[in-house]
C-alpha cells in the first residue's frame, strides 16, 4: 500500500548517533511485503537493562507473553522485531513461533531465551512462518552496526508513511549520555498503548528497576496520551535498554538526584516519538492537541480531552476546517465526568468560541476559519470546576482513513 | 445537503393508521432549511399519559431539561418539535427559547405549560429564535389531523435520508389497540440515547407509571442498543403517549396481566424504530448486527458488543467488504471485559472465522468474501466463558460518513 507520506510529517528525519553497546540491523525476511525490509534486531554488546510497558488489551499478542515474561530478569541481550505479521490470536502456533524465534537468536548471540524481547506488528490472525527468519536473522545480527537506525526504523513500518527517530543527550555527573528512539504507529493507536511498538535506549547505566520507574512515570502523558482512532492495539509494546557504556557510576534508584536532566530528556524523547506517531495517523491531515483544564481531577480531564481526541464527529469536523464546538460540546457531555454546560470555556488556538454555556461574545466567524485552515490546532477546554488538567494529541477523520482501512488485508 | 436515500432504507415506508385522540402537523418555519418543513406538533385531544427516556449526557440540551421537568407531571397535550436547531449548549437564551415555545403552545391548546413537551434537533450551540415559531405554531395546531404522521416524521428529519416510521397493534380484553412510532436520527448515535428522537403514541389506557416501566425497560435492548458513531447526543428524547381513547378498562401499572400481548408489539415497535436509525446511519452502506455470546454477564456481552460496534477499524473493514476478524479480536482486547483469547469464537452469518484463538479449519475466503457483499452482516462472537448475552447494531464506516460531517455546519 505505497501512500504519499503524511503531510504531518516532520520536514527532516532525525540522525542518531551511535550509541555504545548497540548494533543495529534489517533485512528482508519475506514475510509479507516485496521489496522492503521487515525484519530488524538490536544487538547489545553485553546485557543491557531492560524495562516495557506492554499492552492492556485482554487479547494480546504472543510476541507480548513473550515479553511480559522475560521483563522481571531485567536483562536483554537482542530484540527482534518483523513487520507485515502482528502473530497475534495465532494460538498455540503463535506461541511456537515466538519460541522458534528467540532461540534461533538465542543461538545466534550466545545468551538464554530469556535475554532475547521480540515484537511482531502487521495484520492479526495469520500464522506467523518463524522459519523464514532462518538464516536472514543470522545475517541481520551479523551485519549489525552502530549506525543503522534509520535502517531499522524503517523495518518495523506497517502502515507508517515514515520512520520515527529521535535522539537526545543529558548530562549525569558532567557526563554527557545519549538516548536514541525509534517507534512505528499508524493506526490502531489508542490510549493504553495501541498498535505502536517504541525502543529507546541509552547508554546510561541505569538499573532495570530504574528504567522501569522512570518508563511508566512518563508513559500516561506521552505514548498513552494519543489516539488516531480509539482502538487498542493486541501487539502494543514499549521497551527501554540502557547499555551502560557510558563512564559514570551505576544508578541503582529512580530516585537517584543525579537523574534529574536524564529524566527530563527521557521524557523529551518519549513525547517526540508519540507524537511522531500520531502525525502520522492514518489518513490524518491536521494534528489536534486538545488541553483539558478545570476539570475536578487529573484523570477525570483526561476522560474528557480523549473522549473528545477520539469524537468521529470532533474529528471530521477538524478534517473539514470547521470549528464545531458544539460537537465538542457533545463530547464533553458523552465523557460522563463531572462537567457543567454553563460553566464551560472553549477555544480554538487564542480564539474564544464559547464561555459560560454560550456562543463567547466577538465571536469572529473570518479570524476561526482562518485558524482551523492551519495544520494543527489546538483545542482548549476548561471545564470550570476545579484544578485537574491533562493534554492529550489526536488528529482529524479523514477519506484517506477510510481508504486505507478498508483495504488494508487485500 | 441533500444526500442520496440510505441504500439500507426499507423498501416501503410504513403507512401508519389514525390513532384516536390524536393530530399531527407540521409546517416550515423557517429555522434553517430552505423549502421544507421543520416544525411538528403532535397535538392529544384530551391529556394523554406520558412516559419518557432522555440523554444521559451531562451537557443536555434545553428542551431536555424541560421534558425532564415535566415528565414528573405524567400528562401531556401536545409535543413541539422543531428540526435545525438542538437548542443545546444556547445558556440562558436557550431556556429562554424553551420557555417562550412552550407558552406559545399552551395558549393555543389552552393548557398549563406542564403538559407541553419540547425537542430540538440540529444545530448545536446556535441560539435558537423560537419567534419564528409564532404565527406558525399556531397553524401547525389549527390544521393538525391524523393522517399526518408521515408530515409530522419528515418535519423532524435533520441529516435523515429517509423518514422513520413503524406501526403495531396489539388486542388487550379482547380490543384491538393501535401503537404508531417515528423517529429521527442519522449521526451522533450511540447508546445512551444519541441524537435520535421518537415518539410512540398508543390509544390503550396505559397509566403513566405502566407506560414508564414498559418503556425503562425495552430501551436497553433497542434504543440503547444501536450505535452510528459513538456519540452521544445532548438532545435524545423518547417519548411515549397513551391517549386512553380505546375502549379498555384503564390499565394502571405495567404488571397487569392483560399487557402481555401490548408488550411485546411495543418493544418490537421500539426495535424497529431504532433500527430505522441505525439504517440511516451517516453513510451507512452495510448494517452491522453483533451478536455476543458466552460472556460472563449480559452487561459485559454488552460492553464488548458495543466496542465492535464503535471499532472504527471494524466499520471501515465493513465498508470494505473485509471479514477483518483479527479486528474483532482487537475489540474485544480493549473492550476491558473478562475473555480468553484461546476461547474466543467469531463467525460471519453462519462462517466460522475463528475458534479456539485461531483461524478456524476449513476457513474459505471465497464463501467468506461472498456473504460480505451483503447489506446486512451478522458478527457472531462467543466469548466461551458464560452465559452473558447482548446483540447490537451499528454499521460500517465510508467515505460519505466523513463527508456528511466534514461539511454538517457549512
Amino acid at each position: 500500500m505505497p501512500i504519499k507520506t503524511s503531510p504531518l510529517a516532520p520536514s527532516k528525519l532525525a540522525v542518531l548517533p551511535p550509541i555504545e553497546g548497540v548494533r543495529l540491523g534489517a533485512a528482508a525476511a519475506g514475510i509479507k511485503y516485496a521489496g522492503r525490509t521487515d525484519l530488524m534486531a538490536m544487538v547489545f554488546d553485553a546485557q543491557a537493562a531492560v524495562a516495557g510497558v506492554l499492552t492492556r488489551s485482554l487479547c494480546p499478542s504472543a510476541p507480548v507473553d513473550w515479553c511480559r515474561a522475560n521483563l522481571p530478569g531485567g536483562q536483554a541481550r537482542i530484540l527482534v522485531v518483523n513487520s507485515g505479521n502482528a502473530n497475534a490470536f495465532t494460538g498455540r502456533k503463535g506461541a511456537d513461533a515466538t519460541a522458534l524465534t528467540a532461540e534461533m537468536a538465542a543461538a545466534v548471540i550466545g545468551c538464554p531465551v530469556s535475554e532475547v524481547f521480540l515484537s511482531s506488528t502487521g495484520v492479526i490472525g495469520e500464522p506467523l512462518e518463524a522459519k523464514k527468519f532462518d538464516g536472514v536473522l543470522q545475517e541481520v545480527v551479523h551485519d549489525a552496526n552502530p549506525d543503522r537506525w534509520e535502517d531499522a526504523a524503517r523495518a518495523i513500518m506497517t502502515t507508517d508513511t515514515f520512520p520515527k527517530l529521535a535522539t537526545r543527550t543529558a548530562e549525569i555527573d558532567g557526563v554527557t549520555v545519549a538516548l536514541n528512539g525509534i517507534a512505528k504507529g499508524s493506526g490502531m493507536i489508542a490510549p493504553d498503548m495501541a498498535t505502536m511498538l517504541a525502543y529507546i535506549v541509552t547508554d546510561a547505566p541505569l538499573s532495570a528497576a530504574a528504567l522501569q520507574t522512570l518508563l511508566t512515570r512518563h508513559v500516561d502523558a506521552t505514548f498513552n496520551a494519543i489516539t488516531v482512532d480509539s482502538d487498542t492495539s493486541t501487539s502494543d509494546t514499549v521497551l527501554a535498554f540502557a547499555t551502560g557504556a557510558a563512564d559514570v557510576a551505576a544508578i541503582k534508584t529512580a530516585g537517584d538526584s543525579r537523574l534529574a536532566a536524564f529524566e527530563a530528556a527521557f521524557k523529551d524523547l518519549m513525547e517526540d516519538l508519540a507524537l511522531q506517531i500520531v502525525r502520522d495517523g492514518e489518513g490524518a491531515s491536521k494534528l489536534m492537541r486538545i488541553e483539558v483544564t478545570g476539570a475536578q481531577s487529573d484523570a477525570s480531564a483526561r476522560t474528557i480531552a480523549l473522549a473528545i481526541a477520539n469524537s468521529p464527529l470532533v474529528k471530521t469536523a477538524l478534517a473539514g476546517g470547521d470549528a464545531n464546538w458544539g460537537r465538542i460540546v457533545m463530547a464533553v457531555g458523552k465523557a460522563g465526568e463531572p462537567a457543567d454546560r454553563d460553566r464551560l470555556a472553549i477555544r480554538f488556538g487564542d480564539l474564544a468560541a464559547a464561555t459560560d454555556g454560550e456562543r463567547a461574545p466577538g465571536y469572529d466567524e473570518g479570524a476561526m476559519s482562518a485558524y482551523m485552515k492551519q495544520d494543527e490546532i489546538t483545542i482548549g477546554v476548561d471545564i470550570g470546576l476545579g484544578e485537574g488538567r491533562f493534554t492529550a494529541w489526536g488528529c482529524d477523520l479523514t477519506k484517506d482513513y477510510v481508504t486505507i482501512n478498508g483495504d488494508y488485508r487485500s
